[in-house]
């Protein structure tokens, strides 16, 4: 059977996986948690994927180096510094691992370590420091020890975002859990933000590692906020075995079904992400279909989601969809016949075509103005040649986005 | 030699060229011009360079058939309406072409049409039809005729964008002028916004067609406001010869001469309109130093120009350098090692260094602030890896680029 069924729980919810956050200092507002940890007692499999931005994090280094064996047990996060660009960075971000090894009794090697928040600020470790053993020491795999540390990898982020499914594979139950944040500077290439999955399932490092690899491209790589690729992303897969199903080593049945249920966490992170960009008013929808391939659809679609100008429209709630011809005729090494092309706009209210044939289509500005002022916005583009299809998320342009990022080291 | 002259008369400094504009209708607005023109007796040589967006405005099409032969007398431009993804699109520019093709008594494939405004709203001849005769009636050559011009192209634009030099080639005295407008949808991409230049030089259309695609690769195309490639994007460069220097028609030492001054007006027409971006406070002007090869060093000083967090970090006065390496980081297609690089910030009031060899270096907040308190700020960026360079030009985003585009249409 392959039904999902979502349940509480987040990175805890799968079975053997604990985890905590707490604030140790790195910010400075007492009320905002900055220190997360992840830990599972039997060694996982691991798949992760990474920023390609060459100004990566000390973190991503350091990680890439410490999950090379596709093996780990622990994730330590810390938000408030990003601990990017900075001379000792390399050396903090082992330092991070081997403070939580210590307390956890594991080898260093078999912990990964992320960091979010401004870049070129020298990281403070005192306040890890000073933390490490209360963190680890309140460890529990509740749902609000899964809160806690969802809450801890937040930066400008208004809501939490985390998510689990239980499903069944060979007759055993399986879960899956996961957390990510935003919310600016979220343009992700070929790799991620900040997500970390937690899952019972029994799979082998090199399965894990080529599920993420290609989940990413239709879940995180489709998400955009402001165009700029972080230099933190970073996504981790975590897999105990403890739902005992036979081993997942080959591309059969049960990796689908795993695979799905991957799918189904990253895509529902991926939209919350989108949601709760930065400034933002409005999630928005950018679905592409009937398109030649794939890699067209997902180009199309990511177009229009980062474009400014639609960006901007959406917030004022004008139906200018020029802007989203605009987009989809400068997506770049695309091949397509503009003369094809239809364009709907729709949200909960109700839909509209509003171009169609290279051309604009009449319609209603009253009905334009109830669609637009709903707050999840759906674009759908028929490109009229093929069978393929993808779905991006981003959100408006709105005066905050650049409020917040006028002034975000203040 | 080759000393060039800054003059007075934009599009008209050339000889045998006039202009007009007046307010026809196409705007509600009637103390904003919409309707212009450009106009020298002598058959011009042309050189031309179109948007590369699929969804192209109908006057591109035109124009391109217009202008396929490298000669024409006139250009045709409203501002208010881009005639673009209407049914009756193509069948109006063409109208628009040979309603002033026939007031000035001359055929309608030399004349070439500029459409720019709003995507998708059917153009209403009508005002044009009445206010045509009106406009060549009153064409002129002087600055005021050029002003005129210069005026009725703008649509968000603040202020006019024209300039001219006077320069020698061959002992003979050869003018050039420009008037160009942006000031949103601005991220050229192999073409250009509208701009045009007029220059009496005597020019073959292939010498000055092959001047005009090199030069607008270091001129409009490194300029960007909000990463959107407009529609409707075009740059006309008419040569009517009138100055009488020796034909250029190979790439001698005239050729050299002949660049140097269009490079000149495209340069500042190009800094002219980020300056006048939508909703600007401030110029950025990125330059890339010492980088392997002109591509590398122009593909970075535009990732840094088009970063939304780059931008809003200027808006806000904040020397959050990380932005800026992080932009630098995530540039496509490019091979460099950012532990090269190093970065300095600098206006009128001073430079400082803030970033060297992959790490961010102290530096006082408060000298920071007064740098960055100018509103014209230049960023270079030494990739010490070579010996080319590429300057790019942008500008910072602002609640007003939000409230501009969030209601553009009404």
């Amino acid at each position: 059977m392959d039904s999902f069924k979502q349940i509480e729980g987040g990175v805890c919810a799968a079975k053997g996986f604990k985890a905590n956050g707490v604030h140790a200092g790195i910010k400075k507002n007492s009320e905002k948690k900055d220190l997360a940890i992840i830990y599972s007692e039997s060694l996982c499999s691991v798949g992760a994927v990474y920023t390609q931005n060459k100004a990566c994090g000390a973190n991503i280094t350091v990680s890439k180096e410490h999950l090379k064996d596709g093996k780990a047990k622990a994730v330590i996060c810390n938000s408030g510094n990003a601990n990017t660009c900075n001379r000792d960075g390399v050396e903090k971000a082992k330092e991070m691992c081997k403070l939580a090894a210590d307390v956890l009794g594991i080898d260093e090697k078999d912990v990964a370590v992320a960091s979010t928040g401004v870049i070129g600020v020298p990281l403070n470790i005192e306040p890890i420091q000073k933390n490490i053993k209360t963190l680890i020491d309140n460890l529990g795999h509740s749902k609000e020890h899964a809160q806690n540390a969802a809450a801890a990898i937040m930066t400008t982020d208004t809501f939490m975002k985390e998510i689990a499914y239980e499903f069944e594979i060979d007759g055993k139950i399986v879960h899956i859990g996961g957390m990510s944040k935003g919310s600016g500077m979220i343009h992700p290439n070929m790799a991620t933000m900040l997500a970390f999955v937690t899952t019972d399932c029994n799979i082998t490092s090199e399965m894990l590692q080529k599920a993420l690899s290609e989940d990413v491209k239709s879940t995180y790589n489709m998400v955009s906020v402001d165009g700029d690729t972080s230099t933190n992303d970073m996504c981790v897969v975590l897999a105990n075995g403890e739902a005992q199903n036979n081993i997942i080593n080959k591309e059969d049945d049960n990796y689908k079904i795993f695979c799905k249920a991957l799918n189904m966490v990253n895509t529902y992170l991926s939209k919350q992400m989108a949601k709760d960009g930065e400034g933002a008013t409005k999630l928005i929808e950018c679905e592409v279909i009937n398109a030649s391939d794939i890699k067209l659809a997902r180009k199309i679609a990511k177009s229009v989601i980062t474009s400014n100008l639609v960006k901007a429209a959406m917030f004022g709630c004008d139906m200018n969809w020029g802007r989203i011809s605009c987009a989809i005729g400068y997506t770049e090494d695309a091949d397509f016949d503009i003369n094809k092309v239809s364009i709907n706009v729709g949200s909960k209210y109700g839909e509209m075509n509003v171009y169609k044939d290279g051309y604009g289509v009449e319609f209603s500005e009253e009905e334009a103005l109830k669609i637009l002022k709903e707050d999840e916005i759906k674009i759908t583009i028929d490109m009229n040649c093929g069978t393929s299809k993808a779905v991006a998320w981003g959100c408006d342009l709105t005066y905050d986005y650049v409020k917040i990022n006028g002034s975000y080291r203040s």
